[in-house]
């Protein structure tokens, strides 16, 4: 793995976007440092560096809820990555699949209900 | 939309993942500050912030290739967002559909190989 072209933050760290490799569900936005993706390439189970412990975490070592690499790929200014992984259990620490369980805006309720509306208006 | 229990970081910007609604594909990992968020809520388009340009940035403005918002989800710890998007033509500025078009790990290459092996391996 080339990672020298990677630009890191000025603490070390890269975003990392861990996606199901099947369901293309967005589960975490985690972070690495160098370590963490060499451990991560090493072992083909996602490490990342926890910026509020300050350590190396390997997910899923206490729960079991490990994360299975199936690829990385890195954006077009070299600062993220996307990390696909098959789940072996919920990415989030609340036991939801996927950290991302909180709908702050929904559009698509709007249009539904705005296609109702229209059809009611329609029939009156 | 209640934006009070988000954790902006030091810079006041919280980082958005942004997600083709249909196909699931991440398209972008870009960064919001307040003020583009309430700007994406208000337009149904993604607006950002540029860390690089220290200026808000209308997504598509001048190329045309807006994305046109159908949900924002937040994370387990609100320091993270998810934003939905229809886009309306390629996310990166290279014309590629995603910023995330270069390969830095592929493991289900090689366990396709190994999968051949085993194969042979039998026949043999």
């Amino acid at each position: 793995m080339d990672t020298a072209r990677l630009n890191w933050d000025e603490n070390g760290l890269i975003p990392a976007v861990v996606q199901d490799a099947h369901t293309r569900e967005v589960l975490t936005l985690a972070y690495m440092n160098e370590t963490s993706l060499q451990k991560t390439e090493e072992s083909g189970e996602t490490w990342f560096y926890s910026r509020s412990r300050d350590e190396l975490w390997h997910k899923g070592a206490t729960s079991g809820n490990t994360q299975k690499v199936t690829e990385i790929r890195l954006d077009c200014d070299q600062d993220a990555l996307v990390v696909l992984v098959e789940p072996n259990g919920p990415a989030c620490h609340t036991g939801a699949r996927s950290c991302f369980s909180d709908t702050l805006v929904k559009k698509e309720e709007e249009a539904e209900s705005t296609g109702r509306f229209a059809i009611i208006e329609e029939l009156e």
